[in-house]
C-alpha cells in the first residue's frame, strides 16, 4: 500500500548497498513510513547485508542516529523521508520518500480559494517537492503571478521542513498568500508562523483544503500566554536537546545566563524525548525553555502542565526581543 | 525531603568534582530520585562545574549516558541510585543513595510472617545493603538460619538488581523462604520468579509488608498465555536494546537465526525506549522477542497489544529449552 503513494527506491537501496559493500545497516524511518520497515528490511537482506530498522521516534533530519548506529555497529545509515540536515560521521543514505499522488486536481479547486490574490508564493516538503513545476503552471495559466523561494539552507527551492521555512520567509513581503502542498496541518501551520500571510493548505493524501487560520489565532494566543505565565516562575529548566541535530548548548547556555541575570533559579536538563511524564519528574521547576525542537512547544503545549517556551520565546519574555519580533517572520529565525 | 531519606553524599559528590577538576558534569538519576536533580546541579555548580541533569528515563545502571555524556562535552557522569554494570568510557562516579529508614521495627513484625520456616535467605536493594547486618542479627535472635548469597556479578552480597537475582539463587537451595527488604514490588517478585521460594517482602519506606505471592501468579499465567501466543505468530520483531548495557546483539543474531529456521518472518527493531505507542508503528509484526531490558516483558506485558517475549521465553518457545527449566531458577539466567 505504501509502495503505491510513496516511492521507496527499492533500486537505489540495493544500489547503494552493493556499492558501499556494507554489511549492517540501520534504516530511520518517520513515525508515517515505520509500518514498511519489516519490507525495507527484507531488501536490504536481499542486497546481502544485516537490516536493522531502529523503532525509535523519528520526526526529522535532525535525528540521525549516529550514536545508535555506532553502538550497534552499523556501518551504513539509510535515512527515509527527509533531506540531509547535519553532518553524520558515519555514511548515510537518504531516501526522499516522494508521494506518488497527483496534485493537479485539488489545486485547480483550491485556485477559487486563492482567488482574493494575485501574488502567489508555493511552498511543500520534500514529499511533493516535484510537483512545484505543476503548481506553477496551474497557477500561471489562472492568471496568478508565482514566486518560489530560494534561501539556499534546505535542499530544494520552495522545500519547507517542520523548523525551517527560510524559503517562504524570503519572499513573504513579495507575495499575498502562500499555497502550501503536503499532507496534514503540521508544516502548513509552521508556515503561517513563520510568514504570517493567509496559507491555502492543499492535502494531496486527502485530497482536501485544510483551513487553518483558527488553529494559528488559538497557537498564537497560547503562546502569549505561556510567555506571560513564565514571567512568574521562579524555577526553570532549560532543555538541552539529544537528537545530534538538536543539541545547541550555545543556546542553552545564553539563556541560562540571561535568566540567572535576572535572577531565576536555572536547571539544565538534557532530553532524548520531550514528554509530559519526563518533566513531571521535576516538581521544583515552573517553566521550561527548549533550545531543541521549537515545534514541542507550539504544537504540544496543551500536553504538559507547566509552560514551555521556544528559544526566541524564551528571548521576548526576557524582554530581549519583542512579541512583534516574533510575530514579523521571527517564528523560526535564530535570535541567539 | 529526599535528603532526608536517603544519603546523597554531597559532601562526595563536590570531593569527587574538586578531585577530577571535572568542568562539564552529567547526572542521572532514577525516576523516584529525579525530583532532587535541581538540588544536586546546584551542588555541582557550588563545586566548580557545569552541572546538566539528564531528564530521559532511567531505570538501572544499564543505562549509563555514555553517547549523551559525549554530545554534550561532559566530562563526568554521576549515576544514583544504582551499581556499577557496564564498562564506561567517560569516567563515572556511583552513589548508591543508601536509604536512612531504620528495619528494625518491621522486621519485628516480619518474623510472624517468616515462622513457617527455619532457612531463610535474605536479598535486598543497594538501598538497603547496609541493613543487611541488623536484619541477619533480629533473625538468628529469633532463632533462624539465615544465608545470604554471594554469586560475585553484583556489587554487594545479598544484593539484587532489577534483572539479576544470582546472589539469591545461589542460595535458593538451601533456604526455605527469603526476607526481602526494599521499596516496592519489583524486586520482590523478581526474586519470586528467580527462586520460586516464598518471599516476605519488608518495605521499610511504607513500613508494611507486600503480599506478592497473588502477582507472581498472575504474571507466570501471563507469560505462559503470552509464549502460546506468540507460538502461532507468523512475523516476529526482535528488539534490540539501545541503552548501552542492555544491547546485546549476539542473542539477537541467534534468536533471528532461530526463528528463520522455524519458517518466521523476522525483523530486526533498535529501540531506547521499548514503549507499546513505538510497537503499534509496526502493524505487520505479531509479536515480538525482547533482547533488552527481561523485565518490560515481564512486569508491562498487559501494556502491549501484541505479546513480547524475554529472550528465554523465547527459548522454550522454539523449543530449545523447558518451561520448566524457566521455573526452575531460570527467569534471569542467560541461556544464549
Amino acid at each position: 500500500l505504501f509502495s503505491l503513494i510513496f516511492d521507496l527506491e527499492e533500486e537505489r537501496l540495493k544500489a547503494e548497498i552493493s556499492k558501499r559493500k556494507a554489511k549492517r545497516v540501520l534504516i530511520q524511518l518517520p513515525e508515517g513510513l515505520k509500518p514498511v520497515g519489516p519490507r525495507l528490511a527484507e531488501i536490504v537482506e536481499e542486497a546481502g547485508a544485516l537490516p536493522i530498522v531502529s523503532a525509535d521516534p523519528c520526526y526529522g533530519a535532525c535525528d540521525i542516529a549516529i550514536s545508535e548506529a555506532k553502538n550497534l555497529k552499523a556501518d551504513l545509515i539509510i535515512h527515509y523521508g527527509h533531506t540531509e540536515a547535519v553532518k553524520a560521521k558515519i555514511p548515510t543514505v537518504y531516501v526522499e520518500a516522494r508521494a506518488k499522488v497527483d496534485v493537479s486536481k485539488i489545486l485547480e479547486k483550491a485556485l477559487e480559494n486563492l482567488s482574493p490574490w494575485s501574488r502567489i508564493g508555493i511552498a511543500t516538503t520534500v514529499q511533493h517537492i516535484h510537483m512545484l513545476d505543476v503548481a506553477r503552471k496551474i497557477l500561471t495559466k489562472a492568471g496568478k503571478t508565482v514566486i518560489i523561494g530560494d534561501a539556499g539552507h534546505v535542499k530544494y527551492p520552495g522545500q519547507v521542513i517542520g523548523c525551517d521555512y527560510s524559503n517562504a520567509e524570503a519572499i513573504a513581503d513579495d507575495v499575498e498568500a502562500f499555497l502550501f502542498i503536503g499532507g496534514g496541518k503540521f508544516h502548513a501551520i509552521g508556515l503561517a508562523l513563520a510568514t504570517m500571510k493567509p496559507i491555502i493548505a492543499v492535502d494531496p493524501f486527502e485530497n482536501r483544503i485544510h483551513p487553518i487560520a483558527d488553529d494559528v489565532k488559538r497557537i498564537l494566543k497560547q503562546r502569549f500566554m505561556c510567555i506571560s505565565e513564565a514571567k512568574e516562575a521562579e524555577s526553570f529548566g532549560v532543555l538541552v536537546g539529544l537528537k545530534i541535530g538538536q543539541i545547541d548548548m550555545k543556546a542553552a547556555m545564553r539563556i541560562r545566563e540571561y535568566l540567572k541575570e535576572d535572577g531565576k533559579k536555572v536547571t539544565m536538563l538534557a532530553i532524548r524525548e520531550i514528554t509530559p511524564e519526563s518533566l513531571m519528574e521535576f516538581p521544583s521547576i515552573d517553566a521550561y525553555i527548549n533550545t531543541a525542537c521549537p515545534r514541542v512547544a507550539i504544537d504540544d503545549a496543551s500536553r504538559f502542565h507547566k509552560p514551555i517556551l521556544t528559544t526566541n520565546e524564551a528571548l521576548v519574555m526576557l524582554g530581549k526581543i519583542s512579541w512583534e519580533t516574533l510575530l514579523n517572520k521571527g517564528w523560526f529565525k535564530h535570535f541567539i
